[in-house]
């Protein structure tokens, strides 16, 4: 049975969907539509109850967390590249990942959905407000990160060829315009870098299914 | 040359602190005083310029984040049973890691550093408060992951003995006293599996060196 991944277009599931796309095996890309409300269906929720994507199902075992499903990619297809070969390039790959999801990512949901956070338009808007200026400032340190590896050598995060990690910073970057910032005036290098990630192979059939571009519209 | 931590009392540091216990070989733990500054000084921001602890030193390398640190402590000791071995549980304790990393230790950021997500103390104490409601929910599904865990023949989320996860899982359990909750009163089955956590000998010789116990006074 192939591996199968519940994704919705954009969002942080294209990690993983990039991943797959990386193995290049067979696998199954079941769409999510969060914008009709499938995430919060029965049938989903019996998926996974935190009404969440991504999730991955090998079989009758379902992962989720992108940290975790990456990894668990990564064991059953070493030879894949997802994530550099020797420990420490490896180890750092994996700080940079983790970085993304725990900093990165959440300070974008403070943009996206402050309701999280605070009750009350005024306050979400206030939230809102700071969510943003912390997510520029940490795209600027995602550059830094970027221009760093391109000073030793490194094409990609991951190295010479692109990894999760990667996969990961493409879709942060791509946020940053739904968030109502101009990358490629504001971080040029990391823009530049978004479109050498985006025109990978894999990276490119992933985002063909989930129908979206590196370009995108501001929606806050 | 023996590994360094830099760690903070009682903060996530402590996961590594009881990884690096676990493993069990001499390792140089530097005291990194947080409530008189020490994290922002010029000696600290040149181990780590985000100013965090845990900081991992192997020689000349540094090492931040707590997935990382510990993913690679686990390579260089694969006996010490910081994770399973097996690749599906493995994959699991990975994922509960990340949950905690992700969603509940940045919840808690919002109780305790509600001024990094908005301006102006009323704004900031209604963060907090909705953080507060939110990290009970997450101790809820939490104390729902031990007792599945306990259903399955596990006395731990590692499995038969205690990991990375179970280090984390103390360590946010601990902290809902900081927040005023009262975890034995709320969650029971939580605080025993807590309790337990803690009287294990890796995580008494990292409290005790951390100077904390289990029991924690409410700070906000």
């Amino acid at each position: 049975m192939p591996l199968k991944l519940y994704y919705a277009p954009g969002t942080c599931s294209l990690v993983p969907h990039i991943a797959l796309e990386l193995i290049g095996q067979p696998f199954e890309a079941q769409l999510v539509k969060m914008h009709k409300g499938e995430h919060r269906s029965p049938e989903f929720l019996a998926v996974n109850p935190a009404g969440q994507v991504p999730v991955l199902q090998d079989g009758d075992e379902t992962i989720t967390q992108i940290i975790a499903i990456t990894l668990y990619l990564d064991a059953l297809h070493p030879q894949a590249g997802l994530f550099p070969q020797e420990l420490l390039a490896r180890t750092h790959a994996i700080e940079t990942l983790a970085w993304l999801n725990n900093t990165v990512h959440t300070t974008f949901n403070r943009v996206f959905k402050p309701e999280g956070a605070v009750d009350g338009e005024e306050m979400q808007a206030a939230v809102r407000a700071k969510g943003k200026q912390g997510y520029a400032a940490l795209m600027e340190r995602l550059q830094d990160k970027v221009v760093a590896a391109r000073a030793a050598g490194n094409d990609y995060l991951n190295g010479a060829s692109i990894g999760v990690v990667d996969a990961y910073a493409l879709t942060v970057i791509r946020w940053s315009q739904l968030g109502g910032m101009v990358p490629e005036q504001q971080w040029p290098q990391l823009w530049d870098y978004a479109e050498r990630v985006a025109a990978q192979p894999a990276a490119q059939r992933a985002m063909e299914r989930e129908r979206i571009r590196l370009r995108a519209q501001p929606l806050v």
